[in-house]
């Protein structure tokens, strides 16, 4: 390959950064892959560092010493932040999502790809802070699934997913039981016993809450491993219950209710975003 | 803002550009964002384009006319793909995967996100023909999903997942009996009757594939649909039984038996890599 310009070892380093998020690629993968000097990539790297920030394309951190190098950390500007989510909640306002019982069909949200990236980056972005990593993202299955792995892949960190049932296939299980507040029923979780070391910080990422009871379990289940809860992250919550059975958590949607002209209440977390 | 430089703007088209792969951004979109001309744009996009193909970065594609623009097409090099499947098939190698009854423990593999997202830009890879288009990716609960929905993205269409529950929150449903290879049980899968629109072409991908029961369903599903199957689409096949009850499908990844002394025969499929 011959020499690359300035612009085209930027265009590569951005691709290779942002391809994968919160991993650290040091000076000498790169002076290796462009054949360049350390000063150069450095150079690069401010430059790289300038657009992200200037375009609220994301950040990207730079570390010094040794084992120098640089990762990219997902941030969205508040405006872009607020852009998608009124898009998700003008979606969601759509009619024909009423199904029998006054349920609202989302499945087609939360398995929109152009939805899922955003909002798994502006979860992976409150928790990227390095003073408090996270080790692993938890969910259970079905709905969240895909949010979850994207906050994961935003973290760079495993997803483990707790299941309905136990299957065979996947060895030892711890289990709890809680009662899901959308259906009221008593309900099993299982998780693989080795699927999260011990003291670890895991991050809790759901679709939706309403009395926290699928929350409060998993907080459960992350207790049962010995290990910590990072933060409780849900796309959408209901206004009602107020009370909730978990205290802290971010919700990016505001959920209030579907009125009796058939209209479906609902807004951004404005404050939270 | 000021006036970005050549450099400058090449980061930040790469950035747009990559976060939504198979999505078309018009040279305005451009020329807006960075004040600058189309002729200016153009050139940027030249060389996004080079370091692309000659890094195997991915791989943009410019249109003309009107509605002119470009796109990014997730393509790795045949080295890169095949570093990545051999990699994770030292991981399954690993003798604690083994579970009682001789089953793999596959979930810490199957949803980490360093793997998926290049396992779904093989997937996407594969299907962005554009004389092909694929409109939807069709996945069954649970282990599929991150996979599937990694696919999804560098497809840019829609995720749909089949449930093996008819859930009470989703509305009306199509479902289909099926005979899982992998438990020899009689299992139902239920689809949203919305969620997959008529005469569409639907990609399906799973995890893995043993006699190919649940695939042959999500067949059924698809046609059920009055859809046409895309392609089937898993990370790991069994050797044996060699007749499946699907015909055509790509896998990854070749298992072919745990040995006498608890070794995981397992190696990527080179050929279709």
């Amino acid at each position: 390959m011959s020499k690359l310009k300035r612009n085209e070892r930027i265009g590569a380093i951005v691709k290779i950064l942002c391809d994968s998020p919160n991993k650290v690629f040091t000076l000498n993968y790169f002076t290796n892959m462009f054949n360049s000097a350390k000063s150069t990539i450095s150079e690069d790297l401010v430059i790289v560092k300038k657009i992200m920030e200037e375009l609220s394309l994301g950040k990207v951190v730079t570390l010094a010493g040794a084992a120098g190098g640089a990762k990219y950390v997902p941030m969205m500007g508040k405006e872009e932040k607020t852009t998608l989510i009124e898009k998700i909640c003008e979606d969601i306002r759509k009619k024909e999502r009423i199904m029998p019982g006054k349920y609202l069909y989302m499945a087609d949200i939360l398995y929109n790809p152009s939805y899922t990236k955003g909002i798994g980056d502006i979860f992976a972005e409150k928790y990227s802070d390095d003073g408090n990593q996270v080790d692993y993202v938890l969910t259970v299955e079905t709905k969240g699934i895909p949010i979850a792995m994207m906050t994961a892949r935003g973290l760079n960190v495993p997803l483990v997913i707790a299941r309905h049932e136990n299957k065979v296939t996947e060895g030892p299980k711890i289990s709890i039981n809680f009662i899901s507040g959308s259906t009221g029923k008593l309900q099993t979780m299982y998780i693989a016993k080795n699927a999260i070391k011990k003291e670890s910080k895991v991050l809790i990422v759901d679709d939706f809450m309403k009395a926290g009871g699928t929350a409060k379990g998993m907080i459960q289940l992350v207790e049962e491993l010995e290990c910590k809860v990072a933060g409780v992250c849900v796309l959408m919550d209901t206004i009602s219950p107020s009370q909730k059975l978990v205290q802290n958590y971010l919700s990016l949607i505001k959920f209030e209710a579907i009125d009796e002209a058939n209209e479906i209440i609902v807004h951004p977390n404005y404050e939270k975003l």
